[in-house]
């Protein structure tokens, strides 16, 4: 079996079938970093005619040049306009947009709505036009040559229609968002940037926060770090520019979750400082608000979803011993497709001192008992 | 190549060689849960005779019924005593073994070290020969059933000796640790107990507390969620009681840490509400205050030790396409270990709404660009 000969492996699209139903003569796009060159190059991969304008002619030509578009041309008479501006000038590119193409819709993807919405809006002959969208994809590279046509595939879009988008306009860009395969989503500008500072931005916060308690640690206690401490700070080494940016266009809904947040940490402190230097006494209430923290996050932590959009799953974890050597974990994934069962998530655990590797294999409940006594039969160690 | 001829594997230690230089006539375990049972197995593997006390008839029964040591009887004389109750009773059942065992080192090894330390050494009449310690591991399940002999193997084991503890009893202690494979460190209990709350009970806190901030957001909201929500609060799932008495126990330190992160929050909060409504001109040091709290979340992420207690280490991804179906794992990993590539971690994004997986391998950086060319040759869709 070769993955090549498999019809599920992403491939390029159809893309006679896909020009065939994408109804769009032709999008432009404005701004050709990595967002927007790849909004051009999954648009493109679609069948949907794309032109390309950008502020620096190097920037547009290279993306071009990758297969993103044509570039743009006086005449064009595009039937959406995609601004893909850094989110500090999008609502002067949005409007801009609207006034040179009177026919067109005009769509963005800055990754905060209410903003935008609102300096579009005041400033617009025509904002029934106009439709926000937040494609929630990237990665850590920028730049058109980073660029993918995948890029949106299988992530949320959400679009983002205001009071008076027209209907049919609102179809328009969700029709757009679908043909580049992200899973489209519909919400109120004020509700897309509550949910982003709670599940995105408020974390990214807290790790950044979390891990700069690190810095003056020495050495001999940063050492005791532990999966817990890898899995809470990884993103901290997120770019501090780009969320700037970020945090300074959501500021008024990152703070109103932070204040919440802050709050809580406050309850926390408060309890701890009852304790006091008596374990074994502690003030009455001060277990119960520490108690209640961490319940708390057990109830908030079921909500969020699993794999492939559906509704929280708890999967079985099944953990192996092997030397961290080249092949031993390709033998392993052997034995495991060859007891038939699907790997819905594996984690390599990183132990302290040694070249062996703790493998954990998260897979259906059903499919714990049956895979750990198929790996012991091929010899494998398989912890209880 | 069978996974059982290859050395490496972890196997079972060569009890022979180790029951020779073990140099431990009797070791007493008391309190036969989880970590108790856990130390009685591994040093029953290394060759050392255990004895095995608890309160409960049937726990210690369970304990010794799983090969991790024979009950105590009246006229034992342990070399060694390792007390493995409850934090809140741990400094009760040291003092007690203390006067027991006239001639016996005594260890604990609960989580949390000063409040022990300090109330052994107020009460015993020869604290010199107690030693406190830390192994640094456990597991989701408790008690003597989940118990197992490798659960040390590789995880940082804290030697906590104080002021007046005999230096011979410090390396008996020490060397027992060793026994069970762990990575033994020593520390003094306050640097121990700092160390902890900083990578270790505060990342706890903080991911409760983002977590439970999605207790109320809308069902649409938290369907948002990506990659770095679930990492920073996969560890919210833990359970409430046990958390409760570990930030009990460590009170002080971890209020120290949480102040620091809350005065950092505090600042962050106001400098978001400096930012105001108008995200095109933020007041005058806003943006200095966010970028440098990200920017200090980088500082500090960057301390934390990679694999295997070396350095961090930057390592490359190379990214692949493919069918979440069983088998294609196996295949892919297949095809990585015949590109001759060790593989240091792996991860598997949750694409929503469709049955395809990404999978990241992170690789030293060097082996990127030949294993992305080994997997193309081999029909896989490769990211740049």
């Amino acid at each position: 079996m070769s993955p090549a000969e498999t019809p599920e492996v992403p491939q390029a699209p159809d893309v006679a079938s896909r020009r065939a139903e994408s109804g769009f003569g032709l999008v432009t796009v404005v701004g050709t970093g990595l967002i927007g060159a790849s909004v051009g190059l999954a648009l493109r991969a679609a069948g949907v005619p794309v032109a390309l304008e950008d502020p620096s002619p190097t920037a547009v030509t290279l993306a071009a040049d990758l297969g993103a578009g044509r570039l743009a041309r006086p005449d064009d008479r595009p039937d959406v306009v995609v601004v893909a501006a850094p989110p500090d000038v999008t609502a002067r590119v949005v409007g801009d947009a609207l006034r040179r193409h009177p026919g067109a819709t005009v769509t963005d993807v800055a990754s905060v709505k209410r903003a935008v919405e609102a300096e579009v809006v005041a400033a617009a002959d025509d904002p029934a036009r106009y439709v926000g969208s937040h494609p929630m994809a990237g990665r850590e590279r920028s730049g058109a040559i980073a660029a993918r046509s995948d890029l949106f595939a299988g992530r949320p879009w959400v679009v983002v229609a205001h009071e008076a988008s027209d209907p049919g306009r609102v179809a328009q860009v969700e029709r757009l968002a679908a043909l580049t395969g992200a899973a489209v989503a519909r919400m109120a500008s004020a509700e897309h940037d509550a949910a982003v500072a709670a599940v995105s931005h408020v974390p990214q916060v807290a790790a950044s926060l979390v891990a700069a308690r690190l810095r003056d640690l020495p050495a001999d206690s940063v050492a005791l770090a532990g999966q817990g401490l890898r899995d809470v700070t990884r993103i901290a080494a997120s770019d501090p520019a780009l969320w700037t940016q970020i945090l300074v266009g959501n500021a008024s809904a990152v703070r109103t979750v932070l204040a919440d947040l802050a709050a809580d940490l406050g309850e926390v402190v408060a309890a701890l400082a009852d304790v006091g230097d008596d374990p074994d006494a502690p003030a009455p209430g001060a277990r119960r608000v520490l108690a209640s923290a961490i319940a708390h996050g057990n109830a908030g932590h079921a909500r969020i979803p699993g794999k492939h959009g559906a509704g929280p799953t708890t999967y079985g974890t099944v953990t192996v011993l092997m030397p961290d050597r080249p092949g031993h974990l390709a033998l392993l994934f052997d034995h495991v497709g060859a007891a038939g069962v699907n790997v819905e998530d594996v984690r390599i655990e990183h132990e302290v001192g040694r070249a062996v590797g703790v493998v954990e294999i998260a897979v259906l409940p059903a499919a714990v008992d049956p895979l750990r006594a198929a790996l012991r039969a091929q010899g494998w160690t398989v912890r209880d």
